[in-house]
């Protein structure tokens, strides 16, 4: 017996709901996670401290593995099951792997994960582990697993899933569409992290083909931005030894170089750096000012913005959004290195009324 | 100038949506975090395994803070707001903490959160951290935290926010409208963890209000679990010591016992215990088979409908949803003692081909 229900439009996922604008087939699965449709919250206070006309953050943190990857991941581990795979590969330590993870396990394919043995976090691989994943650590960095993961998957029948995989892309520029299908029109500015630039890429692509179709007037300024020390699209160079506390984009050779500058070049956007503190001053403003936790890639947008105000840009007339690409959850040695108010005290109604100022 | 713009219905959050079905006056502020509108997914696995007509997961976990917590968060907020308040004050150290001090982050009130110094896991609290609230460490324990939060805010302008407040029941009661108003009526049975038991109280709630307009044609039975080291419902007692690998659920004396009671009857459900063992087996499943990973304490749905079924019921012509009531990030211990499939190789394409069965 089959009591499935047809369930509501916000429920039924990225490849049900914009599935006319995917790569699909009549032979593509359509299956979803809940990834997708996520929340775009106004800003209630950081707006008036920049006097912008409006201010957005786009939650991808709220997707089901905490990041904006599921949207691309759906669209890669459907069109895998349509060819025929059983296994999906990538080379990641962080959210691309999470991901793949678990799409695999939801649809009983093996994921393996090939990670590099210098310098990972065991924390960093909480999700694949617990979806199950094929942990492969080599002796090696973080190019070499790139580079032996491409190799694998040109010779055997498994599905490359970073990004490189051309249907990543197109899953993630959804986001772009539910943000013109949520304001009924695009934003004047989109503020957005870069690191191998692939999601600055979905989002330009996204807002392109809205705006060809005539459902979006216009297409925003991409303003894409990337850690001081990790900035190889901004210095015009690859970056041997990448660093900044945002690892999320802690890239030195982006694959989508080439399409993040069509994107900045087309849109009269920019690509700009900003230092590490000033990532981790909007990360903290980001939680206590909006109460929105997110990964530290997350904040350079609300740096960016930040920079880009004290610089004299005018936003009063503007309607902006910044991409909030993954959960603070992600990274919590990160989140317990923000100062705490912490008061110890006794047990006690009178010890606690003073702390409070109820002396 | 203010160029907002009415977000599509989705985006709106708990107090537009739902409104109408809450204490709400017009003079409570509306705003939201982009709590609420979860995915309701659909059992891909674990479904066929138990031969069930149709089976769902309810993901809480994509709420703002990762739990279910937030959607009466909004309304206790909101209430604290019009009643002219500016401070809110839990004992909590897990997701109720989370939650206050987002929302009180965003409207710009202070968070107090009363822990005990006891055996605190500071990962607990990385997101109160995060979002500013004052910590107040008492050397004592949890009961002495709950008694002192509630002592003071009798005595001060500040608003409780823990379960006691009767409006964080109102705002947990809009999952059930969800999961009615996504399915087209109410499911046949609802499996939801229980510790301080508002939670089973608030769907109930829920449930029984839109039978009662109409909007559903029946009522679920209410399916409660507790974990076996912290079930004074099911063993009849309040439990001195409560233990379980399940932080979120680890009570052992609920605020909402005798509402927990009245759903269990009224809705002809029960409330049963199951062990760690079998809490940590359905935690494994959901993330390796459908692809879920959530706290250990909201994978006691899937371990009660396990031993169900086990036990013989049938429910081969029955609609099931499982609230996941939290996401896995929030306790990164717990996901890194799941047994990793590892593999240590040097950085060859052949080392690799051998590994994955292409020798």
């Amino acid at each position: 017996m089959n009591l499935s229900s047809n369930l509501n439009e916000s429920h039924k996922g990225v490849l049900h709901r914009y599935g006319k604008y995917l790569p699909l087939t009549g032979d593509t699965p359509i299956f979803t996670l809940g990834e997708g449709d996520t929340p775009l919250v106004q800003s209630r206070r950081i707006a008036d401290r920049l006097n912008c006309g409006a201010l957005y953050f786009k939650l991808e943190s709220c997707n089901p593995t905490g990041s904006f990857k599921d949207r691309g991941m759906v669209v890669v581990v459907a069109k895998a099951i349509e060819h025929g795979l059983d296994a999906v590969l990538c080379a990641s330590t962080g959210n691309t792997s999470a991901s793949a993870a678990a799409y695999a396990a939801r649809c009983g394919l093996t994921a393996y994960v090939i990670i590099p043995g210098q310098n990972v976090a065991q924390g960093k691989l909480a999700q694949a582990i617990a979806y199950g994943a094929q942990i492969l650590e080599i002796d090696g960095n973080f190019d070499q697993a790139l580079s032996l993961a491409q190799a694998i998957s040109e010779k055997h029948p498994i599905a490359l899933v970073n990004s490189v995989n051309p249907y990543r892309i197109e899953g993630q520029k959804t986001a772009a569409f539910e943000i013109v299908d949520a304001l009924g029109d695009a934003p004047d500015y989109l503020f957005i992290p870069v690191g191998n630039a692939g999601n600055i890429t979905a989002y330009w692509r996204g807002f392109v083909e809205y705006h060809n179709l005539g459902v979006a007037t216009q297409r925003p300024r991409m303003m894409g931005f990337q850690a001081a020390g990790a900035a190889p699209i901004v210095i015009g160079r690859p970056v041997e030894e990448p660093h900044t506390v945002a690892s999320a984009i802690r890239i030195g050779n982006p694959a989508s170089w080439k399409s993040a500058l069509a994107a900045e070049d087309e849109s009269g956007g920019a690509i700009d750096a900003v230092p590490d503190d000033e990532i981790l001053e909007a990360y903290q403003l980001l939680a206590q000012e909006e109460g929105i936790f997110c990964e530290p890639a997350s904040a350079i947008t609300v740096a960016g913005l930040l920079k880009m105000s004290r610089e004299g840009v005018d936003f009063s007339d503007k309607r902006i959004v910044c991409i909030i690409t993954g959960n603070g959850l992600k990274d919590p040695d990160t989140a317990m290195k923000i100062p705490a108010t912490l008061h110890k005290l006794p047990a006690s109604l009178q010890d606690i009324e003073a702390e409070m100022g109820w002396a």
